[in-house]
């Protein structure tokens, strides 16, 4: 019997209404029956197979995964903002101007709301401090000691088990097909490169991210590359298909995101025959987080109108068709 | 018999001082048997022997290569100049103005030593203003194109048909021994995006190179990128590091380059164990041209000083050391 109907969440106590699909057990398993989990399998299919004119050659399978709200929650705001704001305690006692400094202060208050209303430049000024003044090495092994530590607040999980089992089970398909997943994300490059390849087997170099500039110093015989307090690229919008330019050099042929940053490189990708994109659609406000077109993090407006109207978009729809969330 | 005494390009009449150094055709068959390429083959054993303690795992078998004067010659002047010369010939009759304006005026008037007395600065004029203000497709369409008919004035061979074959096998040999071959280069990665994946077997996405900055403009569902007039990376020196680890995000364990261009990516690979770096030393007047510390393009100077003192750096001597060059 390869089918099964997947109760296993609601025997484990889960609240979400379970939705009479089928989860086959042996094909992307976390996702039940249904439009997305078609998509998927049609695309690899058509994508793979020499007979038809739709094949694609190997290496032009690059397929592109925005990664906050798409590979992993983002709610109640960016993981590696929790990081910063961590950062920004840990550091304080080496600077005691920021006990009266904005934003700074609010975060030492842990008054986060506080911090979020500054918006981005808010943000932007707690993340450069907290990320540049060390070499890369230094930096990423503060992430890896934070990462073993630091709980989610709702799950009380770690940051790295919250990534989308569904999610995972694409990528490792696509992978087995010969395709080259990459992450596209607005997240820090270096942020990413200490855990993603681990989660979602998916190495170093086949991750962009935003990135501040990097500094090389000889120092006499040992070597080291500085972050500097200075933005290099902010991985959003139409800057995420510019470092796809610049740094693959191939229009993808998958691309998956779930907010209007992500639009641009949908666009991008499906600007050529026998191309897609997914929006992973935050339905299920029990597993996850429910949120589209009213929230400031993971806006999705525009794209998911765009979704409505072209035949190569799909949504996701987390709560109808995923059996499994994390 | 497996080695042969390697007489065949003296037969074919060419009068290089063919040195009595065996080749062995079963294994890198243009290289001499001689220091450089049993250099190779231990490194290459060493990485790949699981039952060693120098063994490195596939994921970290990364290797740098420059491409001008490293992969291919770059005499008299680097290729692309050749085309960007060419580009202005073609482009001048929507633009006028060249006639009056260096350095447009000695290109249209083939004065290219005094093009050349114009230093960097009036390189970069003539790269950026033939390189921008089209799209990527666009500009590669022209660099194809232009590579179909162009010759090298010395040996009117395609530039293309240029290549190191030695170096050539050495990739082939990296690549079968799992090493993730990349070329970092001061050269355009857009130009060399058209024609290295087919002459060296490196994918578009391992080629890291100059740049200019990119514009993504959606154009009412023709979505395009565009080649700005504006620098984006000189991946040159300390650059050449800075970028591997944006692009990368790993230490290299092998780099090869041929001048002091190369010299900071050589000391970051070299900085960690069981690494190597390799400077292909033109030395070679007959058959290629021979140039190092006193050459402007291709100028070695201090990675050599450094090559000598350093006991995992490598000078590769083309005459004595390689049978064919092309």
């Amino acid at each position: 019997m390869k089918k099964h109907i997947c109760t296993l969440a609601v025997l484990s106590g889960l609240s979400f209404s379970a939705l009479a699909l089928d989860c086959d057990p042996s094909l992307l398993p976390s996702w039940k029956d249904g439009v997305s989990k078609t998509k998927i399998t049609q695309f690899v299919s058509q994508s793979t197979d020499k007979s038809t004119k739709t094949f694609i050659p190997k290496q032009d399978r690059i397929a592109v995964f925005d990664n906050d709200g798409t590979l992993w929650s983002e709610k109640p705001y960016y993981f590696q903002l929790a990081f910063a704001f961590d950062q920004v305690k840990s550091m304080a006692s080496s600077h005691p101007e920021w006990k009266a400094q904005e934003p700074f202060k609010s975060v030492l208050k842990n008054d986060i709301p506080g911090v979020l209303r500054g918006g981005e430049k808010a943000l932007l000024k707690i993340v450069t401090a907290t990320h540049s003044g060390m070499t890369v090495e230094e930096y990423q092994s503060r992430v890896e000691k934070w990462l073993k530590a630091a709980k989610d607040p709702r799950f009380s999980k770690a940051y790295t088990d919250l990534t989308y089992k569904p999610m995972r089970e694409m990528l490792t398909y696509l992978q087995d097909n010969g395709f080259k997943t990459y992450i596209v994300s607005g997240g820090g490059v270096d942020f990413m490169r200490v855990w993603a390849p681990d989660v979602y087997n998916i190495p170093q170099e086949q991750i962009i991210g935003s990135a501040l500039k990097y500094q090389y110093d000889y120092n006499d015989g040992n070597p080291t590359v500085t972050k500097l307090n200075e933005i290099l690229s902010i991985d959003d919008k139409a800057v995420k298909v510019e470092n796809i330019q610049h740094v693959i050099g191939k229009k993808p042929i998958l691309a998956v995101g779930n907010s209007d940053g992500d639009h641009a490189m949908m666009q991008w990708a499906t600007s050529q025959p026998n191309s897609m994109a997914m929006i992973v659609h935050h339905t299920d406000k029990d597993r996850e987080w429910q949120y589209d077109r009213k929230s400031s993090v993971g806006h999705l407006d525009k794209a998911m109108d765009e979704a409505n109207q072209r035949n190569n978009w799909y949504l996701i729809d987390m709560r109808k068709e995923w059996c499994t969330i994390y």
